[in-house]
């Protein structure tokens, strides 16, 4: 492969932001790859839409990227990685690389008891993304499941330390204390945000996956695989586009992604509902 | 006027269910008035969205209502009522009554020290839609304004009696408790449902001011005012339009309501972006 197929950005899309989490995980593994960004801000929250309407959204969101020139796609949302998945693949030849499957299997690798917590946003634990994800590899795997719809809010607010957070952690955790699991998927790209309390809920003994991580190594196995790896030995870029910019964009934006946040461009939705 | 024209329902429409709360008031004032109520839930939240998006949502939801043969439109999302009442009133003839107006007037009347409170969204908060009406009414008025993130996802989680909720109050309104006010504004057609504990809060010298409520003897005046109150003794009926319905709406929607909810009927989006 030629120099220039090799330095073409990965794609990372999202409903908004939340995928800063997967974005940083990417960039750690992969520092000398380049990422551009798309977060459908105007359009977000994904999780309350129907089926078509979700799919509808993420073909745009992967035609925007394709049009980046990017050689590998993340697909770094829970809710669009459960529904759209599979259109995607059909539809594009580039490595579309989802949360669901890398989350399970890095569950799986580290499961011991085979006893597996999931927690999620109401959409995603509703239609058992995981659960059916984790069974289908290992057929003995026990699977518990709780959805903390507050917990998006409260990593948007920024509030990883509140004592409010706590309680609400607590109450949520309750169940899947008491039910002996040795791994907890995060299977929320905001939920790393608060994985110091749900740590200190869950309790020090169960290791929390965090499918962004499981995601990058995913990318890394594919760029190799079709031999698109770059050969650069300089730091990657990263540019961020987004779909609408609230007032609060580049506090939690920084909040996820975990360092600042440079090139931000706002584009328009009606071009992209044009693609 | 004729009795059909009088027996027309009054239109309500919020970008989700936090209107609502408001039908409640409505119901409650006016228990013999018909009501139709839109609800954008695929499209909410519209806080987060451009000035010019928002009215282009308003304008169509306006529209429903419209075909639904309705007297009057209540505006029943603050958000909408300080972007696009301009534009709605200029555009239709029926009377469109907003939350803002009424809730400062009546906030003016309750207030003896002229210190008043306002809480509500983010954008409601940083466009200073009350402070601006508050003291176009009364110049002499001092305004204090707190955004509260969190109450919007507290309160369609149902949480209003919850030690975390109480915790994130206290926070919000730490500040406000130290500025003496003697009346705190409920900028957002949520916080009716989360009353007590920011009553609690806030202290029992203070008084609350539903804008709901404020909004529903508005509505009284002037269907009055254009001689269009019914002339029927029996309750009014309720029909409600959504345009998704989230698996939770049933349950959240009976908490604003303060009863069970029927009628509820799922419309196209694409039939609704075409008015």
């Amino acid at each position: 492969m030629n120099f220039m197929e090799k330095a073409k950005p990965i794609g990372v899309f999202d409903s908004g932001i939340g995928g800063l989490t997967v974005v940083r995980q990417i960039a750690s593994t992969l520092p000398n790859e380049s990422i551009v960004y798309f977060g459908d801000t105007a359009r977000v929250p994904y999780g309350s839409k129907s089926n078509d309407t979700v799919i509808e959204y993420a073909l745009q969101d992967a035609h925007f990227l394709i049009e980046k020139n990017v050689k590998a796609i993340v697909v770094a949302c829970n809710t669009v990685s459960a529904i759209a998945l599979n259109v995607l693949k059909e539809k594009f030849t580039v490595p579309i690389i989802g949360m669901i499957t890398p989350g399970s299997q890095l569950a799986l690798k580290h499961s011991k008891t085979k006893r597996i917590g999931v927690i999620g946003t109401r959409a995603t634990i509703s239609n058992h993304a995981y659960l059916n994800e984790l069974k289908k590899n290992d057929t003995e795997v026990e699977v518990f499941e709780q959805a903390c719809p507050l917990f998006v809010p409260l990593a948007e607010e920024g509030w990883t330390d509140h004592e409010a957070t706590k309680l609400i952690a607590e109450e949520y955790l309750r169940e899947l204390r008491g039910l002996n699991i040795d791994t907890l998927v995060l299977g929320c790209t905001h939920y790393p945000i608060l994985s110091k309390i749900i740590q200190q809920v869950i309790g020090d003994k169960v290791k929390l996956i965090d499918s962004g991580v499981a995601s990058a190594e995913i990318v890394r196995q594919e760029i190799n695989r079709i031999g698109l790896e770059t050969n650069s030995h300089a730091l990657g870029y990263q540019d961020f586009y987004v779909s609408d910019i609230p007032t609060t964009f580049k506090k939690v934006a920084e909040l996820f992604l975990g360092q600042s946040i440079l090139n931000v461009k706002k584009i328009d939705l009606e071009e992209l509902q044009k693609k």
